[in-house]
């Protein structure tokens, strides 16, 4: 007997244990991924009570009857994204797993008999299936139904789920031809077949390790559960376990932000409760520290009023109720019965009929529903949290308000080069704004519902967010590689009754130049007011052009200062990088002193931006639309801050809202800006800023201290200070008696 | 003994018999104006239970309360609209409105001796003023404690019932200091010290009407009471019953359009039921035909959504819940007991402390309020309804759209140049638009909160709505007075359960050309589709360029021709009325044949526009912007289809509502057009649109017979038809069995 062989055998031999150790945790009784039996009996009594569940459950029926009134369709495969028989095999994977979850609930064979059919239509069909005729040439991720395989793993997701509902109900025929044509293919397919997505620390990863885990499960397989759990090689290199170390933060942050974070959560959510269903001893909730419910908890802390931060590629009107989230908030609220989840689920407004759904449901019906608590926070970024991170301030005390502020990782293709950019939020409403992505979802006339070419050439280009662009180039000259490679360093954080305050630096952006940004949110208590502070240090080791753009929600009101406008001819403000799609309409040049730009936004409340400029500042006002042949652009409004020939610059303004403009009551309060001085200076590590008010003169200081001590004292306006936080706030009396 | 003397004495004679006659009228109890004693019984019950008004009346308390905390501050008039004094007189008189109301209902004399020390103060400080320092030059119209004496007579309504609501709680010589040196001076500066604005027939004749009769029914003046109704020669040619004569239409629709009705509403309102309630045998509310109360309910059919349709000079946020209308809703409520009004008070979400306003708080208490039926209607414009017409199309067969089309009379100063123009409303918003009024009430940064310079040069021009522009000339050439003298004519209007339709005509907007436009909403109801037809014809005895433009509300997705587009510089359109302020983005020519534009709007809806075009139509497409150096405009979008050297011409055109954008979802629905066919055809006087939309074809007749016999037989297709009504809607069978 040769090595090889020996091997070959002890391999064999290996794998006969692994299956003999683990087969004890493969399920014997169906279904028992994310919906247990024991699940299936509490849903069954509660579809006959009153409440929300039973109207779900109603609502499910009724919608599913009409399309099972309509013959099967099981096409050939043919067209994209967004094609024909890619929509339909998309539409018949959610019709399989809700005939499924209704024949389990109702026991009514009618519904297990249409996945079966289905099933069966899908098993004559898949073993007559090559790649698919529409996927991408030399892609590793072809799919066989679909283009990409990564909606093969959606779909076996959903299948495999589907499949488990109705085993019982099938014959050993059926179960035969189902597993031996169709799902065991597809699992194969999916796993050995392409080894290089199934490994890879990934979203497209998880989905489909999390169809082939759970495929192993229901058709005793328990291998394929391991090879899901740790790689194609069980090496632990790959697979779910490795992506639930890598692709979030500690604190449950995904790289990508919240438009992907929604979208890669529910995979994770499926098959984490399919293991601890099927394998609780693996504790797959503690994992790491419970980073499943982390994940979880953080997709809503990055919302605002109902949606996500739109940062990077992101559809702006994508919120809370995204269906991903409406299962990782019934699995949080289920794995902790903390109120404020049911809170998320009543804004979501949509029931699943699930074990977890079922608790949901009948909590809501309980009234037990508690404000789900919405914190100020910073997200490291990056597996090891260390990459940047992603900051969220928040203040309650003159309406709901909120910066997002962002020295976090490039977050891999669909990043922005937006680094230190920053957006503001008050009132349910968009203050200083981030274009999101450039995108009409699935609109056939707008380049075929895809990502349009504006989103390259505008929507990720560093002027198109609000933070520092060199010589008109965008951050790592708008390099993905190099933006991976090269994060923000969070300097500090930190949240108290004061106010939220943050410092974030980076010097691979541009090559010899360090831009630092310092934020802060300030609550100026006896005014009920609260501003926003935004110091952004340039220095560069050689002259450059600086530009600072502020885009802005709303109607210009008006500014302090002279303004050359182009009243009957426009054009571009510049040739690339995203300046080819801004119209140039006026520019300024305001003297020393207080620079002010104020807008009117749809709520009705006035917001005024004020700079403290040397003199050297030009405002370049700009509105967008520009080289945009098919009108694919929105035609938003900014206004740019831009210095020249400068080795070194700071930009300091302050953000304040203020007034009412209510035409349809009559009466608008305080339309003016009520900053009245501001003044910044130094103290050794204490940055002053030294601001007036409606009358109040404030001192804001802050800490700027490296870790360690960080008690400052300083004096100002021969006053002794003393400061032991990174924030502080000091009501300035002017007028001692 | 000369004649002239004896007239006088004669005059004399008569003004003492008509005292003696009408004395018996007078109030010989407080109060008793708006609010009576039993009314006030009735309310002191009210605020002890529980229920809205209870809590409107807490909520006033506690508002009043707080400003009663204050000192009291009549200060020496100074300031122009917007300013410091003008504002504090209009807070003033509101302030003791309240508290005059608030010691009737709590019997707390504290209310009572905080308007006594206001009056007395206002008593000190009036015989003193002369004409306001602020005053128009030359103006007839000046105030003394207001710049113009409009807002003086505003006070007087007001102060007058607050007045009446703490007679009883002042001492003899009070009275005689506060009527002596307040109230009759300001009465009589309002009637015999401005007689032509006294006399006149005008929205601000009424204000003084209604006040100086409302101090003649307090302070037993019956003299003044017969002059604010029949003006101060008593000759009927003036005065109260007058204005409501000629300010409204048969129907009560008020010339100058919602926005300033619902202001003109509030004297009406308050001083007929002052009237109503002094002289009951005067039947005013029967007046006219119950012309009071069409007014109210007229005010409210001219809402969408709750808020006014946006013509003329308007400010577009204004809607139902104004106080105006609040005050007229709870009288027409009270004169009716229509539950409809109360479906309208529930939206106001406002109760007034009166006897009117209690009645709707206890109906709404009792859960009576049943939807208000709004209605398919035109409004004859003019005091003899016959000055062209209002007319508003509505359909709920496929969400709550609304057709609003203006074939009205210029409607005065305010009135703007768009005869048969039209506007489209669909689920709440609006889909083509009308700018409204270009102002920023109050605002003083944006031109003093007055109706801004681009009013006259943009949103009053023609280009500006969606109406024919012959030669680059608005209407009229933009001449109001000649605006004034020449309305259009309504041809017909009819309304069924296939749809809407109106078609009118002008030939003295511009010498020498006859415009006529026909529009319908037809209900396709086999598809569950709402369409409006347009078409517009002009016939002119020279050769012009003419440009229907259509202002529209969302974002463009998709034209079916080539577009040449403006990339990199923007030029202004035109040079004046109006197109200097377009900027011209792209043009097309698309050929003979439908031509397509889509737009998506903010709701998610899919609008297509389909044209009928002959290949010599071109489409201009302009965003508003040009030449306003001070960012006064809204950035809106239109096209513009031009036609040039042309005597005669035919814009045909079907606007289609269609499909879903929901990205939040994911999904995407009917974004194409469905309209595959459209051809236009006349036979004899009827009007032939066969559209195939959605693989349905329909034949669509409107009957343009002139008054008199209505049926009409005709062939289309080889099929025979009858239409014995305005609109017909056939779906044609074209594969027949």
């Amino acid at each position: 007997m040769n090595t090889p062989i020996l091997l070959s055998k002890l391999k064999s031999l290996t794998l006969i244990i692994f299956t003999l150790v683990l087969s004890c945790s493969v399920q014997a009784s169906h279904p028992n991924l994310v919906i247990t039996q024991a699940d299936v009996l509490d849903m069954r009594k509660a579809i006959n009570e009153q409440g929300r569940f039973a109207t779900a459950y109603k609502n499910l029926k009724a919608k599913v009857d009409l399309q099972m009134a309509l013959p099967i369709e099981v096409p050939v495969p043919k067209d994209g994204g967004g094609g024909y028989t890619h929509e339909r095999h998309k539409k018949n994977y959610q019709l399989m797993y809700d005939a499924g979850i209704l024949f389990q609930l109702s026991q009514d064979k009618t519904y297990a008999d249409y996945v079966r059919n289905m099933l069966l239509a899908y098993a004559q069909l898949y073993p007559t299936l090559e790649l698919h005729p529409a996927r991408k040439v030399k892609s590793q991720n072809s799919g066989k139904l679909f283009w990409q395989s990564l909606n093969e793993a959606v779909w076996l997701v959903h299948t495999i789920q589907a499949y488990d509902f109705v085993y019982g109900a099938l014959s050993a025929q059926d179960i035969k031809r189902i597993e031996t044509n169709l799902l065991k293919p597809v699992a194969l397919f999916l796993s050995e077949g392409q080894p290089s997505t199934f490994n890879k620390v990934h979203n497209h990863g998880t989905w489909a390790t999390a169809g082939v885990g759970m495929a192993g499960y229901v058709m005793n397989e328990p291998e394929w559960v391991e090879k899901a759990l740790y790689d194609l090689e069980k090496s632990g290199k790959g697979g779910f376990l490795k992506q639930l170390d890598e692709l979030f933060s500690p604190q449950g942050y995904y790289n990508e932000g919240p438009y992907y974070q929604r979208y890669a959560l529910l995979p994770f959510v499926t098959f984490a409760k399919a293991i601890d269903n099927n394998d609780p001893q693996r504790k797959i909730f503690q994992y790491r520290d419970g980073i499943v419910l982390k994940a979880i908890d953080t997709t809503i802390q990055l919302s605002y009023s109902g949606l996500f931060f739109p940062i990077n590629d992101a559809i702006k009107s994508k919120g809370i109720d995204t269906i991903e989230l409406v299962h990782g908030v019934a699995l949080a609220y289920s794995l902790t019965k903390e109120p404020g989840y049911l809170d998320i689920a009543k804004q979501q407004n949509q029931i699943i009929l699930s074990g977890n759904g079922l608790k949901v449901a009948q909590a809501l019906d309980q009234g037990l529903a508690a404000p789900y608590p919405f914190i100020s926070v910073a997200f490291g970024d990056g597996s090891d949290g260390k990459q940047g991170a992603l900051v969220i301030m928040r203040s309650q005390l003159a309406g709901d308000q909120a910066v997002l502020f962002k020295p976090a990782a490039q977050g891999l293709g669909h990043g922005h080069f937006d680094k230190l950019t920053w957006q503001f939020y008050d009132q349910t409403k968009e203050i200083v704004s981030d274009y999101g992505a450039a995108r009409f979802l699935n609109v056939e006339a707008k380049f075929g519902g895809r990502y349009l070419p504006e989103n390259e050439s505008y929507a990720k280009q560093t002027v198109a967010h609000n933070t520092v662009v060199v010589d008109e180039t965008s951050h790592f000259d708008g390099d993905v590689e190099v933006g991976n490679a090269n994060a923000p360093v969070l300097s500090y954080f930190e949240t108290s009754s004061r106010g939220t305050v943050s410092s974030a630096k980076i010097d691979t952006a541009y090559q010899g130049v360090e831009l630092k940004r310092t934020m802060a949110l300030v609550n100026l208590t006896e005014l009920e007011k609260t501003i926003v502070l935004d110091v952004f240090d340039v220095v560069a080791s050689g002259e450059h052009q600086l530009d600072l753009p502020l885009h802005y929600q709303g109607q210009l009101i008006d500014m302090n200062f002279a303004l050359s406008v182009s009243t009957d001819q426009l054009s571009a403000l510049g040739a690339k990088n995203g300046y080819q799609h801004l119209w140039l309409k006026g520019r300024g040049l305001p003297e020393q002193g207080l620079a002010k730009v104020s807008w009117l936004n749809e709520n009705g409340r006035f917001y005024t931006h004020t700079s403290l400029v040397n003199g050297q500042e030009e405002f370049l006002f700009t509105q967008l639309g520009a080289n945009d042949p098919h009108f694919n652009l929105r035609n938003e409004q900014a206004f740019v801050r831009r210095v020249n020939n400068k080795k070194q610059h700071q930009f300091i303004s302050v953000l304040e809202p203020h007034g009412e403009y209510n035409p349809g009551k009559e009466y608008t309060l305080d339309a003016a800006s009520q900053v009245t001085q501001l003044s910044y200076s130094q103290q050794g590590e204490v940055m002053l800023i030294n601001i007036t008010i409606a009358g109040v003169s404030y001192l804001i200081a802050i800490n700027q201290v490296p870790d360690g001590s960080i008690k400052q004292n300083f004096q100002y306006q021969d006053q002794s200070f003393s400061i032991n936080s990174r924030l502080a706030v000091f009501a300035l009396n002017d007028d001692e008696e």
